[in-house]
C-alpha cells in the first residue's frame, strides 16, 4: 500500500473514531432518562463503571453502579414515578481526550402537576466518561440545582471552558 | 486492491453509514416540532411513510402521512399555535437494526401563558422507523403522556431494553 | 491508485467531512447555554464572527461577537443567574450547504421561582453559520419568542422548508 493511501486510511478511521466516540455518548447520556424513568435498574447501572459515582446537589453521592441505580427506589423519585415524571437531559457539549470524555448540559425533571407539566429539578450536569472495553461508561456524574450559586456555575464552566 | 485494504474499506464504508443513519434520525425527530408548529402540512407528512401512522394517547390515531398531517388542522393544535407554542423533542435513544429503527425520546409542548411557558403536554415517544430509498421515514409514532400509567413507561422501557 | 478505489476513498472523505460539520454544529448549539449560564464572554464571543450579529424579539440586535457576548451584563439577564437559570437548546435540524449552514431550533429559559423552574422565554431559533478556518462560526443568531406570531413560525419554517 502507498503511504499517501496509508495515511488516508488512517485519518478516516480517526476521524470515524472520534464521530463514533460522539455519538456513543449522545446515546448514553440519552438513555438515563428512559432508564430512570422506568425504574429499570439494569439500563441505569449498565451506563456506569462498576465503581462509577453520581453526586447530586441536596441528595448526596451514590457510589458504584449499582448504588446509582438504586436511586429510582427513592420516596422522591418513587412520588415523581408515580404522578408522572421525564427526566429530560439536553443535547451535551462533548469533550474527548483519548480514552476520557466530558458532556456538560442540563437536565430537566419535569413531573405531572394536573393538567400541565412542572419543572422540578433543572440542573447543570457534569458527566466525566471512561472508554472501557465494552464502551463509553460514567466514571461520575456531578449535577448540581441551577440555584444561582457559583457551585453550579463553575459545574458548567468548567465543561466548555477546558475544551479551549 | 489487497484484502487488507478491502477490509478496511469495507469497515470504513460500514461505519460511516451507520452514523449517516443515526444523524438521519436526529434530523427527522428535530424536523417534527417545526413542521407542527408552523402547520407546514408538506414537512410534517414528508417524515412518514405513505401508511404511516401517529398513535397519541388522549388523542387517538392518525393513519397514513397525509393524515397525520391533518393533526395542525386540530382545534386543539390551532389554538397552541394562535398562543404561541413550541413542540420540543429531547435528544433520542436511537437503535438502528437493518432498515428499521427505533428512536425513543421525550417531547414537550411548551404553550405561552402570559409571561411564561407552561408545558402543557409532556410525553414519551417511541418512533418506529424505516428505510426507503428516500431515506428514513416513520412507520409508527407512539406518544404517551407522562402520566404515570404503565402504559408511558412501558413505551419508554421497550426502547432502551430492547437495545441489549 | 486505481480510480475505483480512489471514488471509494473520496465518497468516505466527502461523506465523513459532513458528518463533521453536523456534530460541530451539534457542539456550538450546546456551548451557548453554558456560555451565558456561566457569564463567560470569551466562550460566547468565540462561538460568533468578529462581525457576526443577533437578533433577538424584544430585546435587539447584538452586533460583533464581543457585543453579543456583552449581553451577559444586562441587568435581566444577571437577574435571571442570581436566581438561577438554564438555557437549554432543543436538538437542531442542520442544513450544511458548502461553507455555509443553517441550524433551528427551540430555546428554553428556565428560571427558578421557589421549589421549581418557570420558562420564562421560549423561542424559535435561527443560527447562519458560516465555516472559517477556525471552524464553524455564527453569522447570524435570529431568536423570536414563541408568542403566536407570524414571524416567529416564518423563523422556523424557514430552515425546514428551505431543506427541501
Amino acid at each position: 500500500m502507498s503511504s499517501a493511501l496509508e495515511a488516508r486510511l488512517e485519518a478516516l478511521e480517526r476521524h470515524v473514531r472520534e464521530l463514533e466516540d460522539r455519538l456513543a455518548i449522545y446515546q448514553l447520556v440519552a438513555t438515563y432518562g428512559p432508564g430512570v424513568d422506568t425504574c429499570t435498574k439494569e439500563v441505569v447501572a449498565g451506563l456506569w463503571t462498576e465503581d462509577g459515582t453520581y453526586s447530586a446537589s441536596g441528595a448526596g453521592t451514590f457510589e458504584g453502579a449499582a448504588g446509582v441505580a438504586a436511586l429510582v427506589d427513592s420516596p422522591s423519585h418513587q412520588g415523581y414515578v408515580e404522578r408522572g415524571c421525564g427526566h429530560v437531559l439536553s443535547l451535551p457539549h462533548v469533550t474527548v481526550a483519548g480514552d476520557r470524555a466530558v458532556a456538560t448540559g442540563y437536565s430537566q425533571v419535569c413531573v405531572r402537576d394536573g393538567d400541565h407539566w412542572e419543572v422540578r429539578r433543572a440542573s447543570a450536569n457534569r458527566w466525566e466518561l471512561v472508554r472501557t472495553p465494552e464502551g463509553w461508561r460514567v466514571q461520575n456524574r456531578s449535577n448540581h440545582v441551577l440555584d444561582g450559586s457559583e457551585a453550579s456555575r463553575d459545574l458548567l464552566r468548567r465543561g466548555v471552558v477546558e475544551a479551549g
